[in-house]
């Protein structure tokens, strides 16, 4: 399938610079574009591979001016990101074979359990007694809904998905394959021979809406009450997710990372890959923890950055790093020093004797 | 449904301080406690809350004194969380939908395979050849039990639980979704081309009893003989656990730590949240690792701490993690240092000359 | 099943040493074994157990001399980890239930996919519409095979991997339960309110020939084109690949390691244990990452060692955690210096008084 720019332009709102007939049929990278082949550059650091590209069309922001003659036709919009992002998303839907309705056999569905309009069920999906599974939602093969879960509208679970009892999902979420949600909190009393004793969880998860979930993140149900994943969150794959938990509203978390029982991040945090985050803290605002730090403390401040392990405040942690790398050549200044101070108490004794002398 | 403060004294063996008959009906944190809920206070740290709580009833230690007049009828037991802990299981077990029974269609259940009594088999579950499935087990829906399996009596397998040919589940053991027990461990043989061989791997796991494993874990079968998890450990979510490791009895591990090849952890061991421990090395009983630490040397001496990576004792790890914050404060004194010292070479050599002039 | 020392060396084109006739009934480690086993030596480290082992037959390679008298019998071989894998390998295709056939049932197999000859497809396995599964491929129970996806010959599926649809799979890979692959990458843009706006993932995973993958890992789904791990290429567990990441030949990744999105590995890199990687990188031929490191810099030169977090040449980052050590003692030296030059300062002072008195 083929379009041209202008009709590329027309699509997202943009305007046309070069020919308006250059003709594309593929989204590509703009680093291994070739002829016939639409992208987009962003991030001005990448401005030289637009010199280079083979690209026939690429889209840019309306603020950019190219420093030297481009060749490909370029579309301008008020944000090349946003424009492209549109784009990809209208080009899924068109090639998309998800639009999947239907029940797919052999599924098992509780006779108590409701199902909406126009959802999908694939083969090997379980539904557990007194589900509800609102309007357009698509539930994937072999996913596990358990007993009393809710799933609102316009929810996707990817395949192999299972959600435990009593768990609450909001609309439009997303859910990749192999999430758990609503496992036990790790909660055991220590027993006086040396053995643990099991606390039982019987509070439960709440999901809502718009919220994007990686594949084989595992989110404990609390103890008590609800471990909450708040509006607009989105979290990366392979994320732990501990009791009692609350994730505020778009907070981003990249893969791997951990939050422990009962901490509490508010809204807009970003916390990088890897990173690690201790139980029962409040994290302000737009706190933001960088890739394999591990926080200790509360952070009070918004729009607080954090690195390492333990993670204080990202300037001083990064001038410490720094040094730490020199570390090898402060001790032999300090040795210096020493031995310069050591001769220094040998010469003025030596000169005492001599002006004893 | 609703109780009294002496009911729930009665069920816990506790003695009340205040009004006998205050009625609760919920189970709730301190912190969060609304009139009518039942809260427990372990942790002195908290003890703020108790004075600002609306909870009718509290459990608390016996040894615990108030320090201001409390508004809450108060439940005294020996010890407070396993206090709680013992209602919140009698609570589990009153609303549990957990008591399923029989065999759900469709499954498929190998002929070989023996079932015992009072087992719940879910649908979509798999159990293979000569599998062996004692009383009271619960294996929920979409569950994979390899040929030559045994899991023994009263064990519960959560949906979606791997269980890979020749392991061997204990009693009592609870594994949730998404495990993977019995995977290959990894192990390959570089040839001179570059490429790796494969190294069959023909051991198994062994899981004994009381044994439980959280979400998305990963146990790899031995190279040869078992890699083995040892009665009354807990496991928390995303672990990886390699092949031929052995954990000792209730050794406890936080989620997303990652235990190397061949490694052994002694009894009541307690390794924190995304720790790494390399491979081949022993660990003495009560051994104790921090979150986000790497262990690359044995430990010898029972009930040691260590934290850092690579990790070392935690009293002096703690020092230098304080120090390595004022790393750029140190440079500086030492800058400061090296110029005094200089001015006063240089001093020292103008008074040489002035005594010489 | 019993074989004697002389014909397990014809097996592996070894050289006896000692009783040909010496007979064994089973593989097992030095450490551990019993009379009847057969082991292998091949790290110099563990040549003590040699003297002390109860086994009746032990592997080593032609190089080795003991250095004392030795009971087990003997086999040489030119590399003794290199034979004995390949007596596991004979082993394992010996006892091996894997050779499992046919189309277990209840399946879902799509009437637009394609099956070649001998495949198994495990009960409760789903595949998609036009999904291509070549010969000799065996799918597991519960596997998710999407629409178009290709499986080329004697590829193994473990139970419970989920493919989601457009992506590639070689020919003789080994897929681990819980894997997922070709998951959306983690693309989101940020928004003016505040909320992200997802960019969609429209691109696939392509996974060469002889690839392994440990239990649990996620490789998300190219933003556009591929994620691309090429032949030979062996992951452990829990292992996250990101979009649009490349891996050379027979690079090796340790289990829980993450690599972000877009960077590319050269051949033969080995990337440690919970090792994290930041994303637009270009890593050289022969890269090597030490456990629980940190990179956010390409790496221009090939066969280069890395450690820390950040990371850092190898012997350099070594030598820093060496004095990290030591840095109350060197702050204890600093003030220890610090006073001594105050000392001097005012003995000075003093001095120049009294001079001038």
């Amino acid at each position: 399938m083929q379009f041209t720019a202008i009709q590329i332009a027309t699509l997202i709102q943009g305007k046309v610079e070069g020919n308006p007939d250059a003709i594309v049929s593929n989204l590509a990278k703009i680093e291994e574009a070739k002829e016939g082949d639409l992208c987009f550059l962003a991030n001005p650091k990448y401005e030289d591979h637009l010199y280079n590209t083979k690209a026939s069309v690429v889209i840019v922001s309306t603020s950019f001016e190219p420093k030297q003659a481009v060749k490909p036709t370029l579309i301008k919009v008020a944000d090349a990101y946003s424009g492209f992002a549109l784009l990809l998303e209208k080009y899924n839907e068109f090639v998309s074979q998800s639009t999947k309705k239907g029940i797919e056999e052999p599924s098992y569905i509780s006779k108590s359990a409701c199902l909406g309009q126009n959802v999908y069920i694939g083969a090997f999906a379980y539904i557990g007694d007194n589900a509800q599974i609102a309007d357009n939602v698509q539930i994937y093969p072999g996913c596990y809904i358990g007993d009393n879960v809710t799933v609102k509208a316009g929810s996707t679970i990817h395949p192999g998905v299972r959600i435990y009892k009593g768990c609450s999902i909001g609309s439009k979420v997303v859910i990749h394959s192999g999430c758990v949600i609503g496992s036990d909190g790790f909660g055991f009393a220590p027993q006086k021979d040396g053995t643990y004793k099991k606390i039982p969880q019987i509070g439960n998860v709440v999901i809502e809406d718009e919220v994007e979930i990686g594949a084989n993140t595992t989110i404990d149900r609390a103890t008590m009450g609800s471990t909450v994943i708040k509006k607009g969150v989105k979290l990366d794959n392979l994320i732990q997710i501990a009791h009692n938990v609350e994730l505020g509203e778009n907070t981003v978390i990249a893969a791997q990372a951990g939050i422990s029982g009962s901490t509490k991040l508010g809204k807009n945090c970003i916390v990088g890959g890897q990173a690690g985050i201790v139980g029962h803290l409040h994290l302000a605002d737009g706190t933001r923890i960088n890739a394999q730090s591990g926080l200790s403390k509360s952070v009070a401040t918004p729009n607080t950055a954090l690195t390492g392990s333990p993670a204080y405040d990202y300037k001083s942690s990064l001038k410490s790093q720094a040094i730490f790398r020199n570390l090898p050549e402060i001790n032999q200044r300090l040795q210096k020093l020493e031995e310069m101070m050591q001769e220094f108490i040998e010469a003025t004794n030596n000169k005492k004797h001599s002006d004893l002398a």
